[in-house]
């Protein structure tokens, strides 16, 4: 098992599940800031250039998409109890993951972090991250309203739904210094404390 | 069973499932162009104003997110053979319907059909759909070389990576009408054979 990933990049949310699951793996450092997803190298691995992507080890090519490689963990290890056993658990779960990659991280973030994906003009840049924080704050409302768990977004507990959600708290909160509702800002700090999430920051270097 | 859907939007995946399965199910027409999206009863739907959501009559919220609804189908209703059994399997199905909804959906399509949320002047759209453009091409073309079945995207056969896939391909070949690589063309012709494909075209007012 080999992720590949860049430190603080949304690859650290799988980084969290792998320490949650306790077994060995690599991790093979691709630096976005260095453009080393568009190399020879990386292209190879993930042609669609992009982090997180996990080598299962099975031989075929890695595995991308961060729902994808987040529910493949989940059910392939079980004792991990990362989702809900049935159904309708799994895609509540799966429900959280895909509200945060598809629409916080691409028009919270994305939009603030490279402003250039959504405007073709510099000078519009400002006018861009201003949206993005606007949409970074109807966001995270709407988690906190369909918040349905106590400490963890699932009534059923912790779950891959918390480390998706986990690292676009810590954009927001360390990167941004923008605000989170109070379920979200109990929610970062509860993820602080867990074991598995320090050990993948100080892997990754970031502080805590 | 109830399926918050508008006529020929990505919520046609979810409908084509829900053929394929062939149980009993509700439609309820969000009329997108009107803005229905955004008004109270269908907010206190998904206050997200997004379709496809799908009630799924266990009495909580309408589970939202395309491929959250999609994996929920295919895990609840194994004997509909829509992802293949083992986790992998899964997971490369995901994947594929990740990369539709997260990537081919927004860069590609919603960039050519609203481009106002990708630039904030309207002299810039025909650069934005230009893009939009070159990108429908580049994501085709990433789908084309990962391709690893025959007629259906998986090795294992049809599943929800099919229904996905088809939305986009029916969305450049006819709305754009635009070119599609040759496998990509073939499996648009062969999903439009399939009697679930027809139904619910047929139900949304569209032609095959
Ligand atoms: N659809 C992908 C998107 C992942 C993604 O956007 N990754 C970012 C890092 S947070 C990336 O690799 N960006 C590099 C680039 O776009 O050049 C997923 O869900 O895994
Ligand atoms: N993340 C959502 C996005 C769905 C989506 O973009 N739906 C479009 C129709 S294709 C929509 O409802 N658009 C209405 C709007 O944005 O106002 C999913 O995967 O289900």
């Amino acid at each position: 098992m080999k992720l590949y990933y860049s430190p603080g990049a949304c690859s650290l949310g799988i980084h969290i599940l792998l320490e949650e699951i306790g077994k060995p793996y690599e991790l093979s450092l691709v630096a976005l800031k260095e453009g080393a997803q568009h190399g020879a190298e990386y292209t190879a691995v993930n042609p669609k250039s992009k982090v997180p992507a996990l080598d299962t080890g099975d031989g075929g090519p890695a595995l991308t998409e961060f729902p994808a490689i987040a529910a493949f963990l989940a059910i392939a290890n079980p004792e991990a109890g990362l989702v809900p056993r049935d159904a309708l658990g799994q895609a509540r779960a799966l429900e959280a993951v895909d509200y945060v990659t598809g629409t916080i991280h691409p028009h919270a973030f994305t939009r603030q972090f490279r402003p250039n994906v959504f405007s073709l003009r510099e000078e519009d840049h400002p006018a861009v991250i201003e949206q993005a924080r606007a949409n970074a704050d109807k966001f995270f409302g709407v988690v906190e309203k369909i918040w349905r768990g106590d400490t963890w977004l699932l009534p059923q507990g912790f779950s891959i739904a918390d480390a998706a959600l986990f690292f676009v708290e810590y954009w927001q909160a360390k990167r941004v210094g923008g605000p989170l509702p109070p379920k979200l800002d109990a929610h970062l700090k509860a993820m602080l404390e867990r074991p598995a999430v320090k050990r993948a920051l100080e892997q990754e270097g970031l502080s805590a």
